[in-house]
């Protein structure tokens, strides 16, 4: 059986922003056991699956992958929409857009250290979707 | 119901290559909701999804991607196949060889400025092939 | 039809390390077709796909990963656990802890080059857990 559910994520300002109980609260009851697939409808944010405990974690995150993908590189050619946009394109397809997690026991079957993140890599990013498909 | 298709892509040069139509093609019909995954059988290339509407964005992915993983790193043991070679095993793992999109009311459930795309990260690869697997 | 494993793998040092047979000899009979999730319950370790051949590519992975994401990093603020635990956290990101394989004609629909890894990131980082999902 296949349910499918729309995520719409608040606007969240350029970082990593813990979306494990939004999406949670949409779902509402999981079966026994099964597979979530979250998939991110956007091409400058991504989503992870990481540290959830300490906040100094997220803010790590995103100050290494603006280590990893530098703005202002003479060599891009996509550059209109500002010197935020190619980077995050990047950094997009680096973490990804969609997630399989599996349900175990009637919950998400993260570790103990584990949430869920929307990584927002623009600086005025907007409200982002997720299509969210869980099997049982 | 699970089906199964094996997509045999053209031989591409080095860089990203949008393959969204390919998959439709070859995949046909689709049911009203479901997942798909594309599965890409090699190591040196991979899938992402990523910005499908300014040509110049996959250039910029291709050399944002050579920047991070620079060749003729004299660190590298794995040299024999050329400078190329090692490099493409580290991006492969970076952007992965595993996509899951949700079918959504007939249709890849792809945001509207999203396509799949082939990287191929050797300066010859030779012909891809991927396993795609579709659950409704 | 889902199964689900639990695959609690050896105490690994840090590197990239073939798990493909662990996680064959878990799961037993393959059906004819499906789908393998592998979830990997913790956020210093990652799950990849790459070239099962070569013993030198799995040593260069890991020294591309320290490349990509240096240790001692004056900017991280999440230090306490020591120099090479943010630098997982990213490396945990960048290659994912969620991998979906095809299975195919009774086997996984790995390509010839391809095996699976546990890619441990932190200098001693205990025996990690995954869920394998089976669809069918």
């Amino acid at each position: 059986m296949i349910t499918q559910y729309e995520i719409v994520l608040p606007r969240f300002r350029r970082g990593f922003h813990p979306i494990t109980g939004i999406v949670e609260d949409k779902i509402g009851d999981l079966p026994e056991k099964g597979l979530l697939n979250l998939f991110l409808r956007h091409t400058s944010a991504a989503l992870t699956i990481n540290e959830n405990a300490d906040p100094d974690v997220p803010v790590d995150m995103n100050y290494a992958l603006n280590n990893i993908v530098p703005e202002n590189d003479p060599g891009y050619r996509h550059t209109l929409e500002g010197p935020d946009d190619m980077p995050a394109h990047v950094k997009s397809s680096l973490l990804s857009v969609s997630v399989t997690i599996p349900v175990v026991r009637g919950r998400l079957g993260l570790g103990t250290w584990q949430g869920i993140f929307l990584c927002e890599f623009r600086n005025s990013g907007g409200s982002r979707k997720i299509t969210a498909t869980l099997y049982q």
